[in-house]
């Protein structure tokens, strides 16, 4: 069998990731830092991340007989747009660890983190420039919406929320990004129409899963895999798809517990305390929200399988695909 | 004689912003309120801003023989991209003012004046690939320029500046965006070359005389007229040009006092205090830093009437361009 594809094209991201962010000028060193390019001193490092929406640029234009030498400046336009958004996120959420190492922001001050993702947004949009005029015209109006979930989901800390509202956010926040990456390899191929809205909505069901399985990732993960303390998106008062479920099936005590312990402007200021944090788990379990959360993954992953065979790939592609489609479900970071 | 340069192109300017920021999504509003074409209750307002770099740009594509259609995209996307720019300098800068009106961050947060920024970003770009892919281009290189002269500038709070490291920083944070603009009207009007590089060296020099003229204007201009308080540049301990060249000329025991009152990491966190301000406002003037100020406006403006007259403009276009520069320094905000 063909190699997965998170591991075939990770040489030329990398090589190309490195172009688009080489020389002395301000802020490139921290930005490769972010990437994971190099340590905190500058030294050349191989990046943790798991370039999934490069990769998944790259794979696409293969399987559309599209070049792939066309297609890579896009795929790392997506890739930097991904970075950029992350480091304004880390900001905003005041995370201090990404990907297991301090967040851009620790280490430079809040302000110079601004100016470091504007310059990596920027540096995107020109990479991408490099694969066609409506490839970036894609990953900018992908960026826009993106920022547009990220807005909603900085709302969502203060007011009631219900499922298809949390919906609505992550097929901006994550799936926008996710959907431009099929679509950037339909369009470095030249296909329209159909096999595009195709790739598109394989994009969408794949971002929900993706994102859905990040949300239980964000409560059950293990601390040493995640790279970020495990319950983080309790304690901060995250209004993830579990929390809103659960909203959904509390009743009585439960109910009024979690309104006091999620609602109001006076609980947003601070953090939800340890105990409190471990009664929150012991609700999810004993109201089998993660079993309702394992469900919704599992259906858009077969939504996604679906749609995947309308695409016009090899069957090697496709069994590729699905391959990734089940790490995807199954993953610990 | 024609309409000024800066009245010339407004309804054209207004009409495209207001089009590039319509629609009810997330954030739009403050868009709207940040550039000025709605109050806070999002009733529609005149904007108060000069629309200075997009009239450029459209002033320069009809000297050249250019469409204004073609370049009113990239003029606007221009606009965006300084707008963007402010939103998120304020926030860096904590300043609470902007344009006699609340800034962006105190309405809405840091948080979502980030998203804000990152927003007006992604908009700035979209909107300017509708004039050409070497618009969106000649845009994105020059956001990048403006992004590392802010980043140096933030960096000069926390070390010794010379007049050249100086000149160096606003080149970018300033001069990157009008040397774009003249750039763009070449750009939609088909020219290259020298008449290509000529443009970009008078957005040079306009970019020196009017950074220097908002220095001064950030110690010397009334409240009342700038929006913001006079001296704050001062109180912030901003390391604009007159006080580096302060620090250049002063000796003895006005040499030590300055480095007290902005040496070190201590100095850094709290501001300068009214009575500091008033004293450093009256070494200025005893050293006669205002005058040197003035001097280099002049050269500067001097040097862009000179690249102007190797302009294949009309005549009237050259002296309609000569009272804008001498608009510029003689602005009062």
């Amino acid at each position: 069998m063909a190699q997965g594809i998170l591991q075939a094209y990770r040489e030329e991201i990398e090589g190309g990731l490195s172009r688009a962010l080489e020389g002395d000028a301000p802020l490139r060193s921290l930005l490769r830092y972010h990437i994971g390019l190099e340590d905190e001193h500058g030294t050349p490092t191989r990046p943790a991340g798991k370039f999934l929406r490069p990769s998944l640029v790259l794979f696409v234009a293969e399987q559309l007989a599209g070049s792939l030498e066309t297609a890579l400046p896009s795929a790392v336009g997506l890739e930097l747009i991904h970075g950029f958004s992350l480091i304004h996120d880390d900001i905003q959420d005041r995370d201090r660890v990404r990907r297991g190492r301090p967040a851009v922001w620790t280490i430079c001050g809040i302000e110079q983190a601004i100016n470091a993702g504007d310059l990596m947004h920027a540096l995107a949009i020109s990479t991408a420039l490099g694969s066609s005029p409506s490839a970036a015209d894609c990953l900018i109006r992908a960026t826009q919406e993106m920022i547009e979930g990220q807005c909603r989901d900085l709302e969502f800390e203060r007011r009631d929320i219900t499922a298809e509202d949390y919906v609505a956010m992550i097929d901006r926040k994550t799936g926008a990004l996710l959907r431009c990456a099929f679509e950037l390899g339909g369009i470095a191929s030249g296909v329209n129409g159909r096999v595009r809205s195709t790739l598109a909505g394989l994009g969408g069901s794949v971002g929900r899963a993706f994102q859905i399985q990040d949300d239980l990732l964000g409560i059950w993960g293990e601390d040493d895999v995640l790279g970020k303390a495990t319950g983080s998106d309790i304690r901060r008062r995250k209004k993830t798809l579990p929390i809103v479920l659960l909203f959904e099936r509390a009743v009585g005590e439960d109910e009024a517990a979690l309104k006091r312990l999620y609602g109001g402007e006076e609980a947003a200021e601070g953090g939800i305390a340890d105990d409190d944090v471990a009664w929150v788990v012991g609700r999810l379990d004993a109201l089998d929200v993660r079993a309702a959360c394992d469900t919704l993954v599992r259906g858009y992953l077969n939504e996604a399988i679906d749609r995947l065979r309308r695409l016009p790939f090899s069957d090697d592609g496709r069994s590729r695909m699905e391959e990734l489609i089940g790490f995807l479900a199954r993953r610990e970071r």
